[in-house]
């Protein structure tokens, strides 16, 4: 029986051997608000099953396909509250149109759609039935970030002028997708990953949380994207995109998944007429602050020099490393925060959905097709 | 009802706003092979049945002390497999004591008891009774200190002459104690922590993660313990300690809580005929290797280069940051695995019993005791 | 009286308060082959006595101009050998050419000319006299990058895929040329600066750096100008550059001065099919080096498994910072050996004139004028 | 013929293959207030004639031993102001008396002699006859150090509590004497170096450092010496020093040259009441600050928010790294001014004075002996 205040979750995708998917489950419950008792792990029904076994699951909730687990589990007066969907990218519409149109809210994955019409299709829905919908662009989620748009929105940095963020992974320097990689094989086949691989999945990290922290709209944007680490890639393995943002700054955004020595190089730096800000993704304890004419600051979570708001994002004191799972708790802890309170009939205001919401990630998929049109036209502008 | 597979504890002490208590309650959740259902989370019952409300458990499993609920928990056909110790140092002799007399398994945090004598009877009833006992010297358990240790035994840095060792933070470099800070409090009460403040919290662990990496074993020691940071502390805040090891190897602790700016700086630094290893726990996913005449190197964890034994320990790709809570997951991980298996009656080998042990804690409150000492003479060598 | 083996030289530029023309000063003088004997220190005659009288030159060889100080050393006996052109860019091309004409040789800080056309004629004009002509492209001259152009020549990282590339500073990041900062004020001047401020001081450094190093050509690029800082600035302050090289290489180039906290930041990274290199500017004595599959390893200038050809240009043993001075030494140091040698009478070799030629200049110019160009046109792409 | 306000001085030792003999030279010269015109540069009168010849020295002021050139000098009209002594250790007292005794300024190499009274006789000639005696501990000589000195002294870190510092490298990690390094032979001969090498070579740089920056006195230390690196090395290679100063606070020292990976890495942290200053060799250009409460900052040479003091100390913009050369380019700046002042009859003050004085040679000596004398007692403790 599970106790009150704690959600019921189902996941789609996430059978043994899914990095991601034991990241997010992980993390969902890593707070003790939620809370797993249904899956579709896979779409073999007996890699389903396995998992479903070594996580304690009640067999008659192991599901074929979403379809059937979305009907089933809406019809159970125990049903799921919600659902995570990690399967590669190609499902994502499809499962997550399932659940919402049988009132389960959902969490999704990014890139959240292949089309920006299917994105905003999906985000339409649940808006119409009041479902929460989270799309889990998972770095943006951690204290450093919160307390680095803290900061811009109380003007500590000036009006922002230049961005330049990059994302840079070395995974795929070789064709590691002929030689039996899983994770290179969907990514590198548009079948499955969509009309880009590198920006679909990378770049896009760059867009939402440069978008987060400082609250920039692109304008416009030319992107170059290349095929390099293997003869006859399909799709792109490193891009560089120029961005002009709406209030007249500029942005310059490089991913690549062929720099060689890059494990996880998410790097953002935001440059304004009174301070710069600098973040790194495998230091993300630290947030490197800059005022005019000033020393070098380096901010280190925990201390009592963030934000309320930021701190309250902080699990451990200073010098006790938070890391990746983490900001997958953090994600979690918030949506699940907001829909106890949904439940409870309880108003959510704009501080309860600081989580990214489908809009979120329809302008995400928008982005990478902006990007791969930039691209295909020469790397010429276009509007976004 | 809890699912095969899947042990069941108890914890003692632990109640909300215990950091230490939440981290260790989440270690132990995190892979899924331990469940909470028993709890004496504090010396006020009120504050216990807060807690285990909060934590969803059942009522009657909640009591007012520790003897209270060894006895009852042994009672029990459903009774905790183990007991997680995370109180204030002074009680966890009498803790531990109690749940090894009703023959349940001991998670005990370090320093493990106030005199060497408590540490040394609490290890032989343990062994008389055959039953686990973990102590949580929980930072050795990282995949970059068994890479360490890995390459030290497979004699990649040749013999060891130098071991340089820091644990330096700041947090009492003021008399914090005096202004509310509960933490503070306790530790600087030798009532409450023992003998030592400093060196038994923190200079313990650069014992523990010494001997644990390289092997080496003390001979003498000379330290000088000082109680820097406010009028009349009556425990040490800062200590130096020179050490001689038994193959003639010499070492340099420095452990201090007055080191304005340091956050939790744990540093090791190995230096052998050959090469020279490099660990620093607030950069947990890197180890720094040189070898004798090539460039530094900066190895990270989860890349292929590691040794199998520590790429077993990484649990997230390259460049995912893991942190201070999955060293606690991965202590938990070896003890309930090691647990499992002797529940199921199989033979515990060495690499089972991978987690720190009862006479490890023995060792590191002889440690704090022998430092006690020196510093006590006059800064004068004793023998260990 | 001047001993066999020391070269005289006059400079251009360079009064008291020049901090580029003290560089050169000291880099020609550091290796004791080259004396100062004359000079026209600055437009203003007072100044140029003042500063002669300081460095204890003979006031008959302190000059009016350029052209008076050209004609009268070519028609000394003990005249100057070469002559160092240290002025705001707009007098390069006159004076250059006033001393190649009377048949001495030059050094002259970079940007070479205003014109691509400017620069042509003085390339031809050295070349057809026979005369030696340096370009003081300093940072190139260092034993860190001397050593990542011998790696990439030795095909230790394989084809080079994406380059990387800034030159970050903060200091225009306000209008201090409107607050009496010299510097400021011609940097950010046309008439004394040229078409650009930003690429011109410093994304040329890039260009040339790159090219050094890795030898790749450019076809193509985009840029964007920006003019980010002050009001009205009518040059720019912040530029990107996309770029495509002959090979197929792409790369990215940002050069700012907006960068609030940058002091010097000038950063370059190759990524090659087989390994990656990394540089900066304000760390010279190190060089990242990232084989594929390895750890990541730091070069230490002074080491033995530099290249014989790297460790020719090190001066110091490891870990005795070698700075920006020292750039200088080397630079002057190759271009005085060079010209004792023709003074000689020997041939130069490739090797001899491993120091930035007049073409190299020329091509910086092009760079410039390419960049703006793009820019203008709506930062679009417009071929080398 | 040499103009006025330049100081003319001779060299004893740096024939062509000594590192440190070049440095001072080219130190010496930086600012083109000495020149050189006299040396005996070696015990093998070839070898100076040699060197004489290459850097243009008069044959007849190249002397077959230091006796004959302090005689000679003193004797000429146009004899050397000053004489700089970088003759291995043994040399440096012979030496010094001889220049003092004909009234001769004295620069010597650190440690300045093998006992404590044949220092304090050298201070006392050099005071008695009037003349500056500059011992070139050279590494305080650097901005950052300067601004470090000034923080403590306006309070800026409240009362020091703790010193750590560190001094080690790793070129004598094996037997590297036995193979030909003749910096290696005579360091390592007790005939030659005195008796101690690592804490005489690098050791003593600890000690000045400190006490430079900080101003504590040492009240007591407890030091144990190794030999590690080498059988029957006959001189210490690592050290570890306990010390007490007079105001309470405690310090470590650790040198050594067995550290396999360390080039240069002399590193220098200060504790106290209300801040922490970090200063490394190997990163000169940069001072690590921070205030309780705050975050870690990073000074960089050459802005403006250093102390008037410490910017004087610094010659090149923010961002352009100052290195080796620089440091002792400063030392003989300081060391000349004096000088030229002394001639001119003005009076010296404190500020003058602002370089290692005879004293402070002194100091250095009676510390490597304590060292060793606390050592050899078992590593007991030792009034100092």
């Amino acid at each position: 029986m599970i106790e009150d205040g704690v959600l019921r979750f189902g996941m789609v995708g996430g059978a043994a051997g899914s990095l991601i998917g034991d990241v997010h489950r992980k993390g969902a419950l890593f707070d003790g608000q939620a809370q797993l008792v249904a899956g579709s792990f896979s779409r073999d029904f007996e890699r389903t099953l396995l998992a479903g076994e070594q996580r304690g699951l009640d067999s008659e909730r192991l599901y074929r396909d979403f379809y059937e687990m979305a009907q089933s589990e809406a019809a159970r007066e125990d049903g799921i509250d919600f659902v995570v969907i990690v399967t590669p990218n190609y499902a994502h519409y499809d499962a997550a149109k399932a659940f919402l149109l049988q009132g389960i809210h959902v969490v999704c994955d990014k890139p959240l759609t292949f089309s920006v019409e299917e994105g905003e299709e999906l985000a339409k829905l649940a808006q119409d039935k009041g479902l929460l919908f989270c799309v889990t662009y998972a770095y943006s989620q951690c204290a450093t970030l919160k307390q680095a748009q803290m900061m811009i929105k109380h003007g500590e940095i000036g009006d922002i002028q230049v961005v330049m963020a990059e994302y840079s992974q070395g995974w795929l320097a070789t064709a590691v997708e002929k030689q039996g990689n899983k994770q290179a094989s969907w990514r590198t086949d548009p079948a499955q990953a969509g009309i880009s691989n590198c920006v679909g999945d990378i770049g896009s990290h760059i867009e939402h949380t440069v978008a987060y922290v400082t609250g920039l709209e692109i304008d416009e944007l030319c992107a170059r994207l290349d095929h390099f680490g293997g003869e006859d890639r399909p799709l792109d393995t490193n891009a560089v995109i120029m961005v002009k943002y709406k209030n007249g700054a500029v942005g310059n955004y490089w991913c690549s998944q062929v720099a060689v020595g890059y494990d996880n190089g998410f790097r953002v730096r935001i440059f304004g007429t009174k301070g710069t800000l600098e973040w790194c993704q495998e230091e993300p304890n630290y947030l490197n602050v800059i005022k005019l004419g000033q020393p070098r600051q380096r901010f280190s979570r925990g201390n009592a020099y963030f934000y309320p708001e930021a701190a309250a994002m902080s699990r451990l004191s200073a010098g006790h490393p938070e890391g990746y799972y983490e900001s997958f708790a953090s994600i979690y802890w918030k949506f699940t925060t907001a829909l106890l309170k949904l439940k409870q009939g309880m108003e959510l205001d704009e501080e309860d959905l600081d989580f990214p919401q489908a809009f979120e990630g329809v302008r995400g998929v928008k982005f990478i097709h902006r990007c791969v049109e930039s691209s295909k036209r020469g790397s010429t502008w276009v509007r976004f």
